[in-house]
């Protein structure tokens, strides 16, 4: 059976033909905006309209960043879209005619590489999802873990340091403000405050008098500027550490790093590696679980969503 | 079916017949020596044996504090028993011919609270057992989370604070060293050397000369004396923010505290509620996991090694 | 002697004639601009002027937030004015033929305190001024501690909490970030976000819409909302934890609590007291310093300054 | 004029003659016993009377590890020493008609370098002595900073983790637990648990079946072993981040390591430059302290004693 798999972001909404072995068949893509919740509506109607004509469909999967309810029918709460209990696949349904089921897009993301990339050959499996903040999949025994309420896998927001960083959650010391491509680019920026000769490749890169962003923390990484490095190792044993933790509590088999971060990955692989199994308890008494990075790129939440619409 | 289900302690093996309700119909108790495997070994089947004697039996269920292999077979590693890699179940096997399991006390415990206890109403429920240290159990839409290894449910080694206090398990800042009733006990004696004002109702109680244990501590509290209020409330607090980071990960409905220090639960439980509210992320955005003490006390192990023993 | 003692602040300059009891006999103010530095000459020259008009003075004090040369003739960097090592008591002297002392400002107000206001009776102190961020001064043996390069006292950059809230000085868990009215205004805010309910009166004071800031907090506390109460006990505590620090460098007789934070003293003054004694190190062994508020208010600056151009 | 410097330690006592250059003209050494104070003062004015038989003497210094009164005469608490309010001056006075001052330990070992050592071309120094603890000494523009009550420079005691290792004085997270000799041996034992392989050069070196001890770290550093020397580096990095906490307070032009752990000094110097400048505020817009290694050994404390009994 194929199905359609939608993903949702702020700006644009990506779609494709997913076949049952994850292989996106066909593609479109719709703007929108994240303020108009019935443009959204008509944009995903319209991008599995465009896609149906040309192959036979039999159901859709529609991944969100947000919190999705245990039937996956609505979204109770989105951070970036102004979703707030609202009935996603209902209002789909009045116009597509095919069973509908909606995600969170990390959990769809972390399916897609359980199902056909990074995991595919492991039963337990963590996804790590590394871009402006932190979040995650779980899978148990095959399972997707969705918890009591739709929210489990909200990885990014465990307490790692107390008294910490505040978090866009209102806590402080969220795993997400260590562990993340913003985490990335306070430390660079706050470094060529205290370290202005140290910083000065990575100000350079970003242009003077421009704000430091990710992507030029990892070029001046990639050219071997010192200081970039650091800030990546730092980054790394971060993620590394609060791997740590999800391992004592899940026991995975396999801990995948994606998520637009991981692109840089083999800037922090090797650190987040290290700083695994320094703070793995029990260590040397249980098998540990490998860390690896994603390999489906920014397509895994359009497969994950279409074969998650096949279960 | 009836089962036996048996609980393997450092220096007494305790076990009972269990009906497919969570009754012990029947208790038996064996002494043992935590460094003669061969003389647990024939504890063991010499419980078994006696039980069996007046009942009709289908199975049989071993829990045991250690690493236990995820084919439920053997224990890879035991802190108080001298058990390393040891098929436990086979050596048991060669005298009784039942099927056997092996299963990690704290999962036992965990699953008899799910199954009978205070979890008998859900489907996600986490078991925190509290007692020198911190064990715990999680449940899945059902399931017992072993993970890939068999180890799943380590949480008394969540990171909580970077540069803690060190762990037994090598590593600094695991969550037990704050939540357990060793940290309590670590919590009063290094307050009477700071304050030996404050300190003074705990150190009566202890006896003058010697060291405060934690039931001193929980009795001086129940007099109503304010440091050690004051020392419960901080380890409520402490549970209560682990609690916030495994709902973070897992989503239960339903955190159970167990373990002996929950028999003064209600010392603290106020404070976990509210140290769980404090920290858990996406409040008011989300359904809350309720936090409730464990009903079944120290018979939770033989009644949840007995009903895993039919799975 | 009289002198004149000058306090400058980003847009204004309060100025005074200061006698040999520490009492401003005559008052002036002038407007500046951060930004202009001739116009600051002109309106420190100016208010000297204009008071010297009806006094017979003999020297004048400068204070100015910033890092003031050992020499105490220049400003080598200031965080809210443009001098960088700028020669202000040359300047000054190219108008005024007396003899001149430019000092830091939390200095000034330290010394203001230590000689006519709360400390008048130590020789040994520590003045905690508490605005916006922390600032300080300290009197060894009735000595203005100013260290090698005259920066000493920079104690809101005592190091707290390792990867803490970042600081404006680039760096991680200063104790700014935990003992200051932006700390204050911080956690209020944050806490709105986790617990609306909590923070109800505080967003009320504020204006539904508006931005809580630290005289909503302090209202609110005063009319005894607990969740403004709270906050407030916190900042106490880590106030509190950051003078245990200080004593044990220092050992001080009396650490004086001042800045504009302290006008709202009452509402954490306990909680600093208790923070301080919880965490005093050899408590029972030694003498323990008493804290108090400071006396003299906004007026320290003008008083310090003046006092200290006798020296 | 020639003076006596006499450095009690736990179970002997080292006393010399002293001249005005600091030389050490003449030495004696007598064993001693913690817990008789009789004895102790006897061994006392034995080593004084011994010492004096060759030389004229005008006074004499006491360095004793302890809280000492302001007025130099008792010492009011020992860690190591059964005195408590000792008045050790006038017992020794009884036999010795010399003046006699009492002095910190630490501050009479800092005095020394400050005078005749790593600080003689300086007037503002920070010592900081690394042994199983870490204690200091302050000099603020040539005095000897003894704070209200005597028991300033307790620098070990400066809070560096909330929550942090528990501390000797009964606080969590006191330098000392992260600074000291103690720290690296616990660092090391703690490392051999959570990784065996990384720790066998040092288990070898401390041989098999032995507790680690830091001579064993420190030779296997010495060795090339990276495990080893990671651990110092930690070490440097925690004394040079209290450095920076204690340059904001004090703005030294020099801090001095010494103590017996800075006999290694070459295994962590560099980490603990690194440390500083990483955490020291302001930098940039400030001259930086200097961070250099004691010269004169374990003979300061005879020195030092010798020299401030001048004063």
């Amino acid at each position: 059976m194929l199905t359609v798999g939608v993903d949702i972001g702020g700006t644009k909404i990506a779609a494709g033909i997913v076949d049952e072995d994850g292989t996106i068949l066909e593609r479109t893509r719709w703007e929108t905006d994240p303020e108009d919740l019935a443009r959204i509506d008509g944009s995903i109607v319209a991008a599995i309209t465009e896609l149906r004509a040309g192959f036979q469909v039999g159901a859709v999967g529609v991944a969100a960043a947000g919190f999705v309810s245990p039937r996956r029918d609505s979204v109770m709460f989105a951070p970036n879209i102004a979703w707030r209990d609202y009935p996603l696949r209902d209002r789909i349904a009045e116009s597509v005619d095919l069973p509908i089921v909606v995600e969170n897009d990390a959990n769809a993301a972390g399916w897609a590489e359980f199902r056909f990339g990074a995991g595919r050959d492991v039963e337990h499996m963590v996804m790590v999802t590394i871009g402006t903040g932190v979040g995650g999949a779980i899978i148990v025994d095959g399972h997707l873990l969705r918890g009591a309420y739709g929210v489990a896998a909200e990885i990014g927001h465990l307490k790692m340091v107390p008294n910490g960083h505040y978090c866009g959650c209102g806590h402080e010391g969220c795993w997400e403000r260590y562990a993340s491509g913003q985490a990335l680019t306070l430390a660079a920026r706050h470094r060529v405050t205290t370290d202005p000769e140290g910083g000065r490749a990575m100000q350079r890169i970003a242009g003077e008098g421009h704000r430091i962003k990710g992507p030029h923390v990892a070029r001046a990484a990639m050219e071997g500027d010192p200081t970039a490095l650091e800030i990546f190792g730092d980054l790394g044993r971060w993620i590394g550490m609060g791997c740590a933790s999800l391992a004592a509590v899940l026991d995975p088999e396999l801990i995948v790093i994606g998520g637009g971060v991981a692109e840089a990955g083999e800037l922090f692989l090797d650190a987040a590696r290290e700083g695994f199994v320094d703070h793995l308890s029990a260590r040397g008494h249980r098998p540990e679980a490998r860390i690896e990075l994603a390999v489906l790129g920014n397509d895994a939440g359009i497969i994950g969503a279409g074969d998650l619409a096949r279960l």
